[in-house]
């Protein structure tokens, strides 16, 4: 149906996650509108990204420098560590503006089902930061999933013996929800952790 | 926030019509999971279809080639043109396989808020073509909105001393749709359209 080269950008397109047919389809007719200039710079983005963007050594967040913004700043507090899925989690709290802790990343979430065991996750890392950094507290910040449970349980039973605080996000409401838009687990949640108000 | 080449490919990529910065982030950390290949690949179809792909000189389509398919192919009756405003609804038709006719492009719709008249739009190519081609029928298939009644009148007066047929494509129910979510002006013009079931 479409000239091939069309075609051949609309299927590439759709290599991106959360992008289906529909709207590789439009991104690749709205291409034909760019100026030379767009496309150079959309080009250049796509190279420098591949070329400039690597783990942190530290904490496997994202980084164009050696050490990522976050572990290199001596006024974070080390002692308090955020431990996230994915770097991608990271600088959505680094937006709150809020958490001056620092971060980890782990490489997923335990998922027997997708055959993700604990040693594919690679604690060892996070253990070893808490013990050279002496954290006092371990933040664990997954998705509300079978795999985000699993893996938090995993977590709190390893790090049993090290003497560190091993806390979870807060499960309830989510602010300005319509209350009989919200399902039943999470009413459920809201309801078990209710806190006094004081 | 994002380190600085994560930054330029999100705004890059919103440079896409239809693509916001949520898509555009998860875009772009979606790339970073990309294989060496898959990159040269996208880099590859970007390039392309910048290089490969035109107008066609007879009905203002995007094509590959000399002439676009459909202007190309002696089984398709030139004498009924289906009238679009963007190359992209050439292809929405074409994947219905129930259209013989052939297609004809204009530069968009009239359109006075946006200062887009009707010397605008090239009609002068389409009046040529009905002419050359002894054209019977000429199909207006404009989305339904106040741009697309106006070049659709602005048409059909143009077109009047040519003895060709001006048709427009039908409006009323959608199929499948509940009846209760339609809206207003829709169900007004499917009863004033009806039609007699013989």
């Amino acid at each position: 149906m479409y000239p091939e080269s069309l075609k051949n950008l609309v299927d590439s397109l759709q290599m991106f996650s959360g992008i289906g047919e529909k709207t590789a389809e439009r991104m690749a007719f709205s291409i034909l509108n760019f100026e030379e200039e767009q496309i150079q710079t959309l080009k250049q983005s796509i190279e420098d990204i591949q070329k400039n963007i690597h783990s942190c050594p530290i904490c496997n967040s994202l980084t164009d420098q050696e050490i990522c913004p976050v572990c290199h700043d001596p006024n974070r507090d080390s002692t308090t560590l955020c431990v996230v899925e994915d770097p991608k989690n990271v600088f959505l709290f680094e937006k709150l503006g809020t958490y001056n802790g620092k971060y980890h990343v782990l490489s997923g979430l335990i998922s027997p089902l997708d055959d993700i065991n604990p040693e594919d996750i690679k604690l060892e890392k996070l253990i070893e930061r808490i013990t050279k950094d002496n954290a006092k507290e371990v933040i664990l910040a997954f998705k509300p999933s079978v795999e985000g449970e699993i893996t938090a349980l995993y977590i709190k039973k390893v790090l049993e013996g090290l003497n560190v605080i091993v806390s979870r996000l807060a499960s309830g409401v989510p602010m300005g929800a319509d209350m009989e838009y919200i399902d039943n687990l999470t009413l459920e949640r809201a309801l078990e952790e209710r806190r006094k108000i004081s």
